[in-house]
């Protein structure tokens, strides 16, 4: 994996760049549709590529490792070929989804052990098997298996848990490093920057990840119930320490606004499932505003959803006929919806990217998190 | 409306034709898939032209008039201009609707009373404003409001309920012909032959409907829990007086066997949600048999869904990736089956018709009924 940088912005420390991978390139900065399960919930893989212009996705070690299961995803040839994605794909490490089964899983150095959320079978992620697992996935940037904190949480408890990462992180580099991947590709590893909302702990952890020298980095820990303030603050520290050679993943965020904001505070690459679930309930993310397509006002707008944007389905249904769907539990409105989200959250992203190159990020910023954030 | 017969078959009562529509043209014989709310559920209308080719589908005349309502109906245009499908559509009355809901529905001369299944609203449906309401609508075939009688069902109840059928049907044409379509386009209307299992009564049934000289025929109370038999037994008696100069559509019917049988007995339409509740519930129907997606042995099954068809879904998912989707209860699981299976129908009568222009069709069908409905 290869990262060049393109643009610096004057007044925000906003980047433009481009991350090459064997399955192609990837312009930054970007945000990933999250493909869970190796599916980007109601959406087929050329609507990803055609409608959203999706660069990279995600899959979620937890999930693919209890379904379809390694045997399945190694039998097909890792899960680009499993799901007919040849694009990037990235994978979480699954400690987030462990550690929030919380009744059903229990910490120790060696890892954690787990119930499985399905069939309550009890499985054990180490830092090792979660390196050997996602090799056999065979994602071409692969996470680090970390703790994340919960929020609140107090420093001794994100002290030490920022310590058991970085322990954790040394055995998933050892591992790392003594395989190769599966299917003639090579993978990445991104280790991940943790320590809850203290900023000496984020210092300390962001110094410690820009030591191991990996392709890319990642910020954890994030958006999990702390307000959005104290998650820029945390985000300054972090992204004045981690190599400004290497991309910065601001890992499960988030708003439009959350976005932009952590562009203009050198974050390079974004996850969320905010576009597709909302979607699912109604909430679509357009170039004029947010629209809460359940109000009544939106039953006789035959508009169609939103003209801001290219893709064909934005610019097909109609308001009126999206909510009629959504209303009625439709699977075509979900369908809708998250395409429409997912193309707007790209096109926030490589506008973006386009601002940044023309060197007027910044006020393009103020002014579109005022509009993009204000309900219709 | 305009019907050509092209061909009929020599050793069957077979028939390819084609049905001419302000919307367009439809080629015999048909299937046409299911749309209730104005949806054919989990697909894009792109899709239904672009992977499944459908020529016509359904609207319903009940669940449209509850959700979302006439208002918004006519204020879009109608329904092609409100869903985004400008090809043919053709409405069911909402009398097979009405009559399922049982405890909640009274009937009369004047027509019948029911409650909403969604809010327990009070409603009327009469001959009268079903043929109103299908003007708002505005599908280019709309049906006559009949009785559809539950099966098994006694001679006499067959009797009277035939023949409250009949005279609601004077009272939908009377209306028909006093009214015009609000939406500059002409619509058809299709009187339905009943008469439950009873020979004699189907027989006079469908000497009363063809007597009315409508624009096309159908056939109702069929596949209601008879067996398959007596569906032929009674479909052949109704064609046989049926005239041959005007379509004939077999409402609610059926597997691929089911189907190729009608065709054999000069039936030229044909509706089922079949296609898509089974899909979702991961059956398959391919060409090479029916598949069980859940079952074990297609889950390290990496071919593709069915190389038989030409659509892109059929040939781009293998069937291990749609057996994880299904079991995993992803909406992509249900997406995918719905196209392929829509698709799969739209084949199955597309080559009917070839084997009917053909002159091939018996010895086609014959062979066929046997490979389409074996179990992999």
């Amino acid at each position: 994996m290869k990262f060049e940088l393109s643009t610096k912005d004057q007044e925000s420390a906003a980047r433009a760049g481009k991350i090459t991978t064997d399955h192609g390139e990837i312009l930054t900065p970007i945000f990933m549709p999250v493909g869970t399960a190796g599916t980007v919930k109601g959406v087929h893989q050329r609507e990803l590529k055609k409608d959203i212009e999706a660069q990279i996705i995600l899959g979620n070690t937890y999930h693919l490792y209890l379904r379809p299961g390694l045997d399945i995803i190694k039998g097909a040839g890792g899960l680009h070929k499993f799901n007919g994605w040849d694009r990037p794909i990235l994978t979480d490490s699954g400690g987030y989804q462990v550690f929030s089964l919380k009744e059903i899983r229990k910490i120790s150095e060696e890892g954690v052990h787990f119930n499985s959320h399905i069939d309550g079978s009890k499985h054990l992620f180490t830092p090792e098997n979660v390196m050997d697992i996602q090799r056999v996935i065979g994602a071409d940037i692969i996470m680090a298996f970390d703790e994340c904190p919960p929020y609140p949480c107090d420093y001794e408890y994100a002290e030490n848990s920022m310590h058991l990462t970085h322990r954790w992180l040394k055995r998933c580099i050892k591992r790392f490093d003594e395989t190769e991947g599966n299917y003639g590709y090579s993978q990445a590893l991104f280790p991940i920057v943790q320590g809850s909302v203290y900023k000496d702990l984020r210092k300390a952890s962001a110094e410690f990840i820009a030591e191991q020298n990996q392709a890319g980095n990642a910020i954890g820990g994030l958006s999990v119930g702390e307000p959005a303030e104290d998650m820029y603050e945390m985000l300054e520290v972090v992204n004045g320490i981690l190599p400004e050679e290497k991309p910065r993943y601001l890992m499960g965020v988030g708003t439009p606004a959350n976005i932009l904001e952590a562009i203009a505070l050198g974050t390079d690459m974004f996850d969320c499932v905010m576009p597709t679930r909302n979607a699912r309930n109604g909430m679509l993310f357009t170039t004029e505003g947010i629209i809460n397509i359940r109000n009544k006002k939106w039953e006789d707008d035959y508009s169609v959803i939103d003209t801001g944007l290219k893709n064909e389905v934005s610019n097909f249904y109609s308001k009126a006929y999206l909510k009629h769907l959504i209303k009625c539990n439709e699977l075509l409105g979900a369908q809708i919806a998250s395409i429409h989200n997912l193309a707007f959250y790209l096109w926030l992203v490589g506008q973006a990217r386009e601002h940044i190159l023309a060197g007027d990020f910044t006020p393009w910023k103020n002014k579109m998190t005022k509009k993009l954030m204000q309900r219709l």
